[in-house]
């Protein structure tokens, strides 16, 4: 389809189509949370029973807003509304519907629910698109059971090992085994098949809730995601000399929570040297550590990451050398590992043009911002361009909790914008 | 005794009288070692059997030089070498002979076989002095068992409330119980009757390990102890938002462990500006921490000492303020809690002096430091006057630790220095 060519959408969109959608994803999400793997939270793993009855439930939606449905061999939900053009490329939207441990009831879920909710208005309107939509509903994106992240987009882009089925979770049961209790193959054949063949897609949509704080601190309900942080990783341990508090003087310490102390602020303040870098100690621990001895032994984690890689490495290098000044002054030792390294996904420059223009007819101001959290859009990015839309978090940004909130009027917004995009984009 | 009264030691010395302390003392220690709460490792917490065998071969011990032997109602080995004047006053000394878990040979220990090996030589050469010297061995000054340390010394100094008989070891024996036990009465009239008449102590005398690395970096073998610093404990408490480590930026966090490590360094430099002050933060700790979250919150330990209460007192003042500037400035909280108080212990000046002339006849070069370590010195300057002789550390200083050192030859100069001071001592 060009540029010129009149969209299956009416231009100025439909009246009624995105009326009450915001509404109506609340609705679906509270139903959703529904089902859990925990009494009083909102847990769901991946392929646990509340996991396969959410599936069903999403399944059903789909259905009814007139998609064909299909469980595939990694368990996503994948809902096709089906183009007047059967040569057509398929354009996915999509999101996971897994949780954390706990988690909140937006985080993923309202990028499968939004865009069911549109179909829906399109179907009942008895529109039809010139390409394909496919809404995704991933099965695994958070890597609580098996600590594997991403496995169903993984498995569209052709990057889900067959090796991985043998993983194990606390209990002891097999990825394998699970799969095949949820009534799917568990084979790495059936697994293999689905990978996508990327000449048939036109292109990746997510709508994601922001996560953080930053569209409500702007005061802006939608922002356009530049791109996806890619994360470096890395444990460090420093090794000083345990003495006794009392009698070890300030001047002949050798203490490893005081330098580790000092690498933290100094990766704090180097992170903030960039504008879309972070850097991140989450977790610090002095094994053994007692009130009165001198900490001979200090445990931290690092997590950097940035909106491009040449800014997060730079920024890993500084931190690596500055530590290790630290150390060196401080008469302590300290060794890094490395324990993961993703590369950031830049979104499609045309597709972000795209959804910017849509947010403008939408009368939302642009705003460009990068994901600081990973999504399935960083996986798809790997075999078409790739977009993504984020919506203000409610309450603060707080995400990965249950007092995660997102108002209905912003859902509203992204639903207009969605159909505007579908109105615009060229598959 | 005048000061110009002839001692019953010989000026001068007594030939061979210190000769071989050093190998002695050593022995002793070794064979003290090898009773044990556990196989591999020197742990001897109160009231256990290897702290009762150990209590018996210190008693063996003290008969053989020439003492009269008590095990008092607290299980403190009480040796006296009886004064050719009975109506003369005691000269107290001694240490402990309980230890941390896994500790050293030679922590309190020294104390105790150092003065026997003494008072052995003074009885083969059949010398008596013009007061009772009592040889205590403590039964308890680490704390390990119940919590509560320096049970020995703080019953002779009439503090020992009697409630502490009713708590508990972690197996839920009870201090009663684990006196009965060991043939103890473990009755409140038994313990309160052990509080001793300052009347009748003309002065306390400990010798002990430095613990430290002072001493050996100065290349000295004794130094004289100016006083016991007490110690203040705290725990404080930051309260942070935590957040996602990817979705929040640098300028928007409420980083609890980044307040916590900035609060560290300020501990750490504000405790270095007085020569006898020390600030540690032993302990510190991300509850729930994960890599991925900005700190939440973060706990840690605060133990500041000086060699005098008002230093100490104010640098507790100083780093409560700054640690709160951090707090407001980073948007969190600080709680503090003080979990202990001990007040600083002065020694003798009279006492140091005559030290100091002990350890300059014996061809030491005079040092004074002050204690950062508790001693039952401490406690015991609550009724008499004390000083104390420290040893040099070997090995770096370390102590609390299996592998604490100390030399035999600086053990001969103490030695010689104990029997000096002896000599000198005006009961």
């Amino acid at each position: 389809m060009s540029q010129s060519a009149p969209s299956a959408v009416p231009a100025g969109g439909v009246p009624g189509v995105s009326m009450g959608i915001g509404e109506q994803v609340l609705d679906w999400a509270e139903q959703l949370a529904g089902h859990s793997d925990q009494a009083n939270a909102l847990t769901v793993a991946y392929l646990t029973r509340a996991h396969q009855t959410a599936a069903a439930e999403i399944a059903g939606w789909m259905i009814e807003a007139g998609m064909q449905v299909d469980i595939d061999a990694v368990g996503n939900v994948v809902g096709r509304y089906v183009s007047s053009d059967p040569a057509a490329k398929v354009l996915i939207t999509g999101s996971h519907f897994d949780t954390v441990r706990n988690g909140g009831k937006y985080d993923g879920r309202l990028g499968i629910l939004l865009p069911i909710a549109i179909v829906r208005r399109l179907h009942e309107h008895g529109i039809r698109l010139p390409f394909h939509l496919e809404v995704i509903a991933f099965a695994e994106e958070e890597g609580l059971r098996f600590r594997s992240s991403f496995l169903g987009s993984s498995a569209l882009v052709g990057i889900f090992d067959p090796i991985w089925l043998d993983a194990a979770d606390e209990d002891g049961v097999t990825m394998r085994d699970a799969m095949r209790a949820a009534g799917l193959p568990g084979t790495d054949t059936s697994i293999l098949a689905l990978q996508r063949d990327p000449a048939r897609i036109a292109g990746y949509f997510e709508v994601h809730i922001e996560q953080g704080p930053v569209l409500l601190e702007r005061g802006l309900p939608l922002g356009v995601v530049t791109s996806i942080a890619g994360s470096v990783r890395m444990t460090a341990v420093v090794a000083g000399q345990a003495s006794h508090a009392g009698t070890t003087p300030m001047t002949m310490r050798r203490d490893a929570l005081a330098a580790a102390a000092e690498m933290t602020l100094a990766i704090e303040s180097r992170c903030a040297q960039a504008p879309t870098l972070v850097g991140t100690v989450g977790m610090l621990n002095v094994p053994n550590g007692a009130g009165n001895v001198v900490p001979g032994r200090c445990e931290f984690s690092i997590d950097i990451r940035a909106a491009d890689d040449r800014t997060r490495d730079v920024a890993v290098a500084d931190v690596m050398r500055v530590c290790e000044a630290i150390a060196r002054r401080r008469n302590v030792t300290v060794t890094f590992a490395h324990t993961m390294t993703v590369p950031c996904a830049p979104c499609s420059p045309a597709l972000m043009d795209l959804l910017a223009k849509s947010l403008a007819r939408a009368g939302v101001d642009e705003f460009r911002l990068p994901s600081g959290a990973g999504h399935d859009a960083m996986m798809m990015a790997r075999i078409t361009r790739a977009c993504m839309l984020f919506i203000r978090c409610g309450n603060g940004g707080i995400s990965h909790n249950p007092l995660e909130t997102v108002a209905a009027a912003d859902i509203d917004l992204a639903g207009l914008v969605f159909l505007d995009f579908l109105r615009n984009f060229h598959g």
